[in-house]
């Protein structure tokens, strides 16, 4: 079960949060960037961001430079899925079809190589399965140039809407039309490096990927 | 051009950031979803919502219950696009095309019924083009129900990557394939909904939007 703590149990929509660990973890799985944010200097800075997990910690990483990155107060990750656009009868009752995970938490600065190597793969491998065994790891001064964060997923929430709008019973009868546009995210074909000198064929772990995606 | 407050001048990759207003815009205007950072309790809050705009202001809308939209202090906004996967011959080099708006700044609680209805339009209209004039406006108990905020586009930042991976000359040789996976948005068909009584098509404005998405 997830948290219920004040700030992941929903205010309004209640109906629309899930509860279950599995929820959170499909979420998360299956998306690419999250928005990570801080407050820097008293005001909030959003930025989008990649991550990575393994069992319940997310994984970060950036440059050490990177101001997002430097503050290690409280943060909220937000991943979110845009599924489709559902149009209604009357404009207020329009809405989003979506998969959202939020998570707060203190993110703690990995120190420890193999985590921090085990993080970054974890990364690498969010945004390209396959492609950890495959690339050049990263050498020790790579390592000291990126910082890595590990957050806890023990306080998230998720909040899910699929389906038909939900106009109100007198709109029902309106001539407009109502439904459901859905949207999609699909792999373009891969485009090779102009700089490959080599006549190297797309590896199996990319080219399958262009099948309709997640 | 853009503005050069510290916070929306970039520290590092440089090179990214677009400075006209017009790359500020086309990142807004083709996005349907933003994250909203707020500062709660001392905590940063990221919430995905939905957007319009409409010359250099951002609106924003929700429940007038929102936890979100209640503080009305300093509020980052953030739009991204993901363009797709950078792979490679280094796990360091790997990296994503992009395209991302940030916006700062302390959001205006919009009190005026027709700016109100002109920023829910734009909402609307960014979501579904064509669907203002379409369907049963807003009653005043709607709108009583609604807050609406407006962020001035004074102080925001663009940055874009795209393009072919660029990893280190010397790793340009290793027999590993790199180049770029890309992404896209495409819409699915239509998807009626079933307590529709009457037998409508659809109209052309959503029909239309099923060619390739944007």
């Amino acid at each position: 079960m997830l948290s219920t703590t004040p700030r992941t149990t929903l205010g309004r929509s209640k109906h629309r949060a899930l509860s279950r660990r599995e929820d959170l973890y499909a979420v998360l799985d299956a998306g690419m960037v999250c928005h990570l944010g801080v407050v820097a200097d008293g005001s909030p800075m959003v930025v989008p961001t990649c991550y990575g997990r393994i069992d319940d910690t997310l994984y970060l990483h950036g440059s050490t430079g990177a101001a997002s990155l430097r503050n290690t107060g409280e943060v909220c990750v937000t991943v979110t899925h845009l599924d489709g656009i559902v149009l209604a009868r009357s404009v207020f009752s329009h809405s989003l079809n979506y998969r959202s995970a939020m998570i707060y938490g203190r993110p703690r600065r990995v120190e420890d190589p193999e985590e921090c190597l085990a993080g970054l793969r974890a990364i690498t491998e969010q945004l390209a399965p396959g492609q950890w065994d495959v690339a050049r790891k990263p050498t020790r001064k790579e390592l000291a140039a990126t910082t890595v964060l590990a957050l806890s997923l023990a306080e998230a929430s998720v909040k899910v809407r699929q389906g038909p709008p939900n106009d109100d019973e007198e709109d029902r009868a309106l001539p407009i039309w109502a439904g459901v546009l859905p949207l999609h995210q699909v792999w373009g074909a891969p485009e090779p490096d102009p700089t490959m000198t080599a006549e190297l064929p797309v590896p199996a772990h990319i080219a399958s990927r262009t099948a309709p995606a997640r």
